[in-house]
């Protein structure tokens, strides 16, 4: 296997479409034998990852990210630059079938040489995405793709995620400040680099201008970031192509502002922190499952202090006991 | 020690102020045999907790929180409650001197039998406080305080925290908006329940009006929490009194919107499950640490894993390798 894993690495580097998408299925299999195979692939491929520019897109459904997408990525792609997409949906709705749709979703761009769009299946929690997105950026970028987007639907947690996988977190924006005004998402505040209020165009423009005015008052209030970023806010029409070169221009520049400040490389070996974190918790929480049959203990447990039948300290006073019995008898029960 | 401890139990539930104070040492002390003794109060405790108001305070340093307790809590004392504060300090410059300058800082209350003053050390990390402080707060509330008052200094995580403790988090602000204006912390628009701008009067009056008339500016454009609460704005003067009998009736309208709504309950048991979590990660990192003598090859990994030269995943499978080694040699090494 080591020298199919060689062959496969090798073909990765090459730029081979259907490795690429072998090697991205290995790295998010859970079957423990793929993951020593997808750990050896990793290692092959670490020495040509890290140089890409990684980007987080993220915007409510109906925002309109393929459309935005397909008209960003293409300008990107005559700049000269190679770009992967990968696609996270931590909705639990999805089907196999929209998964599909993901490929056929941005027509100009599926049908480009220099382009790769990957969507991940939504099945499996948040926190086994987050692990592979990363070794699927890893990937990608060994391919020779020099911009990585991770797209994620904006709900909830997943900003977050990919704001700790990227080196700039885009967020659009819909138009519309009236009547059916929902407010701004406090967690959006906290993750955004750079906002883009989409669809300003026809109908909508004076509504997206409304929207760029509502969120250039916010960030103005706020204070700016550790590095002294203020985020930005743009208006784009994918529809027109507008405001998509002013855009990019705005990225390459927090890319230098971050760099000049060191920002850039702490940030990303925070982020190498974070994955083995998650990854190391994880694994933690498989191993305590499989190996030492402790896991339906642990969800019982949880629900029983849910519901305060059992303090906290105690229920995780018990569950400690009961490892250490496990560990000095020594192997599962 | 069973008999101790049910002494100690007693004497806490007759209110009595040493013992209080005793009980509270022994849940903040990391020593396993204590642990044991802490877990087995808190059980004792259980059924006569859990009935106070729950009260987060934060603000940057600076902003008055002693003189605003004190004001604040002496009018919930007139108006017949008994108030702790347990005080959180987060800071690592902290020393045994400005602890005992805690008890004095608030005089009104320090000499109050309704009142009852608890500072936190600051050493041990953030995730060992909160365990702690989320056993201090039952162990209070069974002592018959019905108002419990988390204080923390504003710097970072620890506003993060408290909120995962309390029921309602109050945060103080500044007045000035003027030429040193730093702007609003992201983070604390993510937890406020309700803002009040202190020092609103003499000088800084004009100033704090200011303040709140930016502060509702964002607040407008932020979209309502979950149960629908949109965070108000306050100004207080605790040098003169004022403003601080509204502040609190809008607590009580707080409360009960969440009460209202079922959030209150729900809200706690989300709690409840993250002590849990923290407990059960805090305490299987320290059994890792002891009786698999894994901790120190977890720090070199992670320091490798900061600087570039191994990848997330094959550090982490390199450690959950040496574990499952250990499980099935049985015991430590």
């Amino acid at each position: 296997m080591s020298t199919e894993i060689g062959a496969l690495a090798n073909a990765v580097l090459e730029g081979d479409r259907a490795s690429l998408a072998r090697a991205i299925t290995l790295i998010e299999s859970g079957h423990s034998e793929h993951r020593v195979y997808a750990g050896e692939l990793i290692e092959r491929l670490q020495p040509k990852s890290g140089n890409s520019f990684r980007l987080g897109v993220s915007g409510v459904p109906g925002v309109g990210k393929s459309t935005f997408l397909d008209a960003f990525g293409s300008l990107l792609i005559e700049r000269g630059h190679k770009i992967a997409i990968l696609a996270i949906d931590p909705s639990s709705g999805r089907t196999g079938g929209s998964i599909l749709a993901d490929k056929t979703r941005m027509e100009r761009l599926s049908s480009n040489a220099n382009a790769y769009i990957r969507p991940t299946p939504s099945r499996g929690e948040l926190g086994g995405v987050a692990r592979s997105t990363h070794d699927a950026i890893m990937v990608v970028e060994a391919a020779g793709f020099d911009i990585v987007i991770v797209e994620t639907v904006g709900v909830g947690q997943s900003e977050i995620l990919v704001a700790d996988l990227v080196d700039l977190c885009l967020v659009l924006m819909l138009p519309g400040a009236g009547d059916d005004y929902q407010g701004i998402k406090k967690g959006i505040l906290e993750v955004a680099d750079i906002f883009a209020v989409t669809k300003a165009d026809g109908a909508l423009e004076a509504e997206a201008i409304e929207a760029k005015r509502t969120l250039d008052a916010v960030c103005r209030l706020l204070r700016p970031s550790p590095s002294g970023w203020k985020p930005p806010v743009h208006l784009v029409s994918a529809l027109q192509g507008r405001g998509l070169d002013v855009l990019w221009d705005d990225c390459l520049r927090f890319c230098d502002h971050m760099k000049g400040s060191n920002a850039f490389h702490s940030r990303r070996a925070m982020q190498r922190v974070a994955a083995f974190n998650r990854s190391f918790e994880w694994q933690l929480q498989h191993l305590l499952s499989r190996e030492v049959c402790l896991q339906d203990d642990i969800d019982a447990t949880r629900n029983a202090v849910a519901s305060g039948t059992i303090t906290p300290s105690a229920a995780c006073d018990h569950l400690i006991g009961r490892l250490r019995q496990v560990l000095h008898r020594g192997g599962s029960s």
